[in-house]
């Protein structure tokens, strides 16, 4: 199993990186900064989906899909965006490969297949879709639009880490067009309010709900909300974005509806995502040096049977005394998983489910038969209890619950005791380097102000929290009057 | 609402053009060959996807996720595949955009960000996941690995239509790999038997399965097996494939395993498939000159309610009625949409829905309230009759079982009167100038006879039947001893 992993004291990044390839979770490809999403990786994946897929439905809106592709000339269309984007795509400029008549059995690019104009491997699909939505949209009676799609996307970044930032992600990208600015504003919040929600209650991660400054925002975006996130290391992460757009890409794609009252405007719009990223927090979070720890909504397996035994009459006996534990505990909505490879021993199944994260573990040997008990081992605080079989369900149910429930509690608390009011840059620089965390601290609201700070300490403005106190102080910084506190930390 | 089609007598290839953009299936994007799937036909595969993710699940097998992109060294590892794919790849040549000096405001490809190695855009995933799978195999305990990857794919099609041929699609693709030939022969019978029964029980489109004739083997595989169905026209189209691969990509990516008995071998390989073209077989099965005909398994909504009012009064008093219709429905686990746009016509409505092929209107007016009844009208048939709402949901629930049977029943009449048994290669070339469809018909096996036909004739084997009988004759073309009829047919 090689369970050995570095721990976080000794080097955190290298903790993370092992821990993403030791639990299984995902691995880096042949190809330079792509990922290949490992099967308990991608089943973790594939329940954030379920339940964000739900909330999105209930929220009114449809999947649907739209090109990979997107050529050159709708690419730049819209300036800023483009701008944003353009020094880190993938460019498809040839349609065929052939024979290499220099080197049997290779191939090359055929020179004849050149395309006419190149096409940019998406790597958000703002240009496409608006361009599309042009032709769906002539009257108010076809607004809104409310979509969403399940996607690939390529940013070629330069640095790539496992799930943080690799060259192709997975996500999901809402795109909305409204008729007023209102209702495009509303959309805005109340999808950053579905990703804030689907984080602390699903994910067990606490989040802090603001707006970007300037210089943060998406490009092409006239204001991004955002929620943030702490991790263990102090730095914090940008678990999701959901940004008003304006009329921007209705101006830059020609987007106009004729209005109830007989007039012509451009559309309103949203766009709001998260993506693959959020496993990084997910595991950041949590996890511990022993290694993964899963809040109980998002495990692929909430429960984990290990028999143990010696011979195959032992097996039979507590196969058969595992069999209607499985079957109750599905009955009840729980997603059990039994263990009975004999190509392993139980110690070391013991510490690949330590490794996995797996929420609960049940130990079941010949003297628990006799006893009619298991052992229940819990992997958030790795404490163990026999528990007797005939309670056994109502127990794990509750023990679930209460593993959700101190998961987000113990991240909580670690971000309220890394959570700094700080009122000189001195302070600031000391809070950054010995604790770490979000420091809130008055800012005078101007891009040379957070540019200087970012030069001198690497800390960026994470948001304008939404919830902030009404208040007015002096910029820590310029020491010029600043009506607002924004959080400002070191971030993925 | 521009309900006027094209029928299929007049044109059929133009019928279903029609057809999918104004059911608001699918359209085309600005980027050539690439569709937009719109919110109700994605609405559709996504109802076919959480069906075969089940079933796949069900056979043991996981979903993990593998890069868009695949290097050229490794693209042309396995010969076959890479030939068979080379024609029609989008390659991706360089990695970053720069402003234009000469176009203010427009970008150009950097010239020094060009690749060192091109990097393919994925047709298929064999070459990347074997690639994969030699550092996850070492030993036979580390086998049978079974995984699945719903993915997008691109294939540089030149002559491209509406889910049934574009450059992009979105399918899923199983990739399995087993300790022995008899295992993965096994696997790859399975899943097209899964794939079989999806397809005749949930989208009521009875299949041949078969296996392939060498020239329309999958590039890379040592047989091919397929599931082949009959559209309305009478030509033939492939409605899902699965390969088996033998060793050939295990060795082309040399990967080996330690089996238990101490010896090291090339792994076994299956892989197996099915696209958005199913949504193309989908359609052109059903459908009418009146538009789209869904079976209810899939249809997103199963019934729609449109109400006819005049007046808010009335409207009151008609949505009052239909509240408690709607949720027994629900509770009934039906699919049940209620129309109440005051914004358009029940009329309107009317063709909307049956463009769209609901299966199942129901109509509820003044006098429908004053009787307890409402008007339930059948998509499939066009017939209409009054039930009581007391009977409503009974009714319902076995109109639409009803419909179900009969849209499989009707198309398994249609492919019964379809398919001839011919003797000679005039008769040959007479049933499918004038009848079309299937044609049952001695072969040599030779690839040349298969070559001379298809020049005739356009038509091609499309399968060599499991169920065929036991039989020899002449080959219909040479003349020469054959030892089974295959099945001919023109094919999309």
């Amino acid at each position: 199993m090689g369970k050995h992993l570095t721990t976080r004291s000794e080097d955190y990044s290298k903790w993370y990186n092992e821990l993403v390839v030791k639990a299984d979770l995902a691995e880096n490809s042949a190809v330079r900064g792509c990922m290949v999403i490992k099967p308990y990786g991608f089943a973790i994946w594939e329940r954030m989906q379920a339940i964000l897929d739900k909330k999105f439905k209930e929220t009114g809106h449809s999947n649907a899909y739209f090109p990979l592709f997107v050529s050159k000339s709708l690419f730049e269309a819209e300036e800023q965006n483009a701008e944003g984007f353009a020094k880190e795509c993938a460019v498809v400029t040839h349609y065929r490969l052939e024979n290499d008549p220099d080197k049997p059995g290779k191939l090359r690019v055929d020179p004849k297949a050149k395309l006419e104009e190149e096409l940019i491997v998406r790597p958000t699909s703002e240009a496409i879709i608006w361009n599309t939505y042009r032709n769906w949209i002539q009257s108010y009676r076809d607004l809104p639009i409310l979509l969403n799609q399940w996607a690939n996307v390529v940013r070629w970044e330069m640095r790539t880490r496992l799930f943080l930032r690799t060259a192709e992600f997975l996500w999901q990208e809402g795109h909305t067009a409204h008729a007023t600015e209102a209702e495009a504003l509303e959309e805005t919040k109340r999808m950053n309010g579905v990703y804030a929600d689907f984080v602390e209650q699903y994910m067990a991660i606490p989040v802090i709900q603001g707006v970007k400054s300037a210089s943060e925002r998406f490009a092409g975006a006239v204001e991004t909300y955002c929620i943030e996130a702490l991790m263990q290391d102090g730095k914090a992460l940008q678990a999701g974005t959901s940004h008003f757009l304006g009329q921007n890409f209705a101006k830059a794609f020609d987007v106009k509806f004729a209005t109830k009252e007989g007039g012509l405007e451009h559309v309103w719009a949203t766009s709001w995502g998260v993506s693959t990223r959020l496993m990084g927090a997910l595991i950041m979070t949590h996890s511990d040096d022993n290694g993964l720890v899963l809040p109980p909504e998002l495990a692929p397996h909430q429960v984990v049977i290990v028999p143990i035994y010696k011979g195959d009459e032992q097996r039979t006996a507590i196969e058969a005394a595992v069999a209607p534990i499985i079957e109750a505990l599905r009955k009840a909505d729980i997603r059990v998983h039994f263990d009975n490879r004999d190509t392993h021993k139980p110690g070391f199944k013991f510490n690949e489910y330590e490794l996995k994260g797996v929420p609960l573990r049940i130990g079941i040997g010949p003297r628990d038969l006799e006893n009619g008990t298991v052992e229940l081992a819990r992997r958030d605080t790795l404490s163990k209890k026999s528990v007797a079989q005939a309670d056994l369900v109502t127990e794990i149910q509750s023990t679930l619950k209460e593993i959700q429930e101190a998961l987000f509690n113990r991240a909580k608390d670690f971000r309220a005791n890394h959570t700094t009011e700080v009122d000189t840059f001195d302070v600031f620089k000391e809070v950054l380097e010995t604790k770490g965390g979000f420091i809130s601290a008055f800012w005078d609201g101007t891009e040379a102000t957070e540019t200087a700070i970012k030069e001198a300490t690497k800390a960026t403005i994470r948001c304008i929290p939404l919830d902030r106190k009404a208040e007015t102080g002096t910029c820590i910084y310029s020491g010029k009057p600043a009506h607002q506190r924004v959080l400002f930390a070191k971030a993925y």
